[in-house]
């Protein structure tokens, strides 16, 4: 309903109930890391897997949210609901990086965006195995780890030759993406895999200069945005479009750099 | 010497003396992991990275252990030496995972193993970002975390299919090598990338099923072995020789799982 729409967002209110919502999740997700969870399979073809702690924290952070701001929409990746999207809504990946969830590898997140009804204009990715916590918004990106409150800025880096290169799965490319993506791979320093939502994590932090993946939802993006663009880096899809509808994902740590990988993997 | 010849090892000061090395070692590189640091390639046709991180442990716990034990000879992966290496010695990876290490990643370790002339007997890896220690010994394999010292035990798992497959980059596989790995990695579950020994670690823990490699040095697997072993985990060459001395490694959860494994690689 239109009359209804909220239209300003208290950005310090909302930035402590994103860090409330992923102190609620990490109590749950460090309780079954590395112990005792179920896992279930959702596709037929591939291990595509959900346990029930991705289950729990979702469940928990949508009633937490619901308590809160009932009006506000809900869209998350394990459970369905109709929620109004064209309105303020938040976007939730409860373990992003399932795999590395099951595997004991502590590089697997929590991720939660605050969605205006256009953008995701306030993410956070959350660790607390190692203890990091990265947040971003219009003040900027952080990292928040000890009790320390650290600004991040992406590298100032231009030059495909000293870039270094992450995706999750070089599988996750098929076909002609992946003669592109190999193409890409030969013109950079090196590359980094298995990282998920870390890895962008690090090139805010200006230590991964470039990410190129595809096969990205909304749900595991919309949190990466405000931080990526806070620490002046720039993302995009591999066609320039709104990387907040996911699909193929092109983050890097300068416009340049991203144009130069876009012009490999386009070509 | 033959009549100098140490055959004696005292495990308990033994395993102080390589927690005492892990500790200096840490200093070093959490004062430079994500800060300022010089990085050199050591290859001109790949970037096969060395920092002065790495040579400062290493010249570190060179001269630590020739302080303690002037007798012992040391291997390590920066610093060239003319070490007795069929009596007691030292092998010594500064940083396992420099590429890991540059690009802000704690998945990184120092690697320290104590090697009696014959096999590596006692092993440490140790990632202190994360907090995390592991050590094998006859006596066991533990991970040391928080002050909590915990015995880990591999998978019991004999079945390729429900496998977790691991290895750093896929791309360090070429020609016949590269695609019995592709064929392997079609018969497990899923895999897991970037992890250098972490995953050896991981394995050891009940997380990680398989890890196959290649162009691997004793240096990268000395401190690994003991772990494995004693993890009750198995670990030797896709020609099942000693791994002591790398080339092509194969470590696995179980016995039956690493002839499943081998039997597709040297097929």
């Amino acid at each position: 309903m239109q009359q209804n729409k909220i239209t300003t967002i208290n950005e310090e209110e909302m930035s402590l109930f994103l860090n409330y919502l992923s102190d609620k999740a990490s109590e749950i997700s460090l309780k079954y890391f590395r112990s005792n969870f179920t896992i279930n399979n959702k596709s037929t073809d591939i291990f595509n897997p959900v346990t029930n702690v991705d289950i729990e924290i979702e469940k928990l952070l949508r009633n937490e949210i619901k308590k809160k701001y009932p009006n506000f929409g809900i869209l998350g990746e394990e459970i369905k609901s109709t929620s109004d999207l064209s309105d303020i809504h938040f976007v939730i990946d409860p373990i992003d990086g399932t795999k590395a969830f099951i595997a004991g590898v502590p590089v697997w997140t929590t991720l939660i965006a605050l969605n205006n009804g256009d953008i995701p204009i306030m993410g956070i990715a959350d660790q607390p195995y190692i203890g990091e916590r990265y947040i971003g918004s219009p003040k900027g990106s952080f990292l928040i780890r000890n009790g320390n409150v650290i600004k991040i800025t992406s590298k100032d880096n231009k030059d495909l030759k000293n870039a270094v290169l992450s995706c999750t799965d070089p599988a996750m490319f098929e076909n002609d993406d992946l003669d592109v993506f190999l193409k890409l791979r030969r013109e950079v320093s090196y590359s980094r895999y298995g990282l998920d939502a870390l890895s962008y994590c690090l090139l805010a932090s200006g230590y991964i200069d470039l990410i190129v993946e595809t096969n990205i939802e909304p749900y595991d993006i919309q949190a990466l945005i405000p931080i990526i663009k806070a620490s002046n880096g720039y993302i995009s899809t591999w066609n320039n479009e709104d990387p907040s509808n996911g699909g193929k994902i092109i983050a890097a740590c300068s416009e340049e750099l991203f144009l130069h990988a876009q012009e490999i993997l386009i070509s």
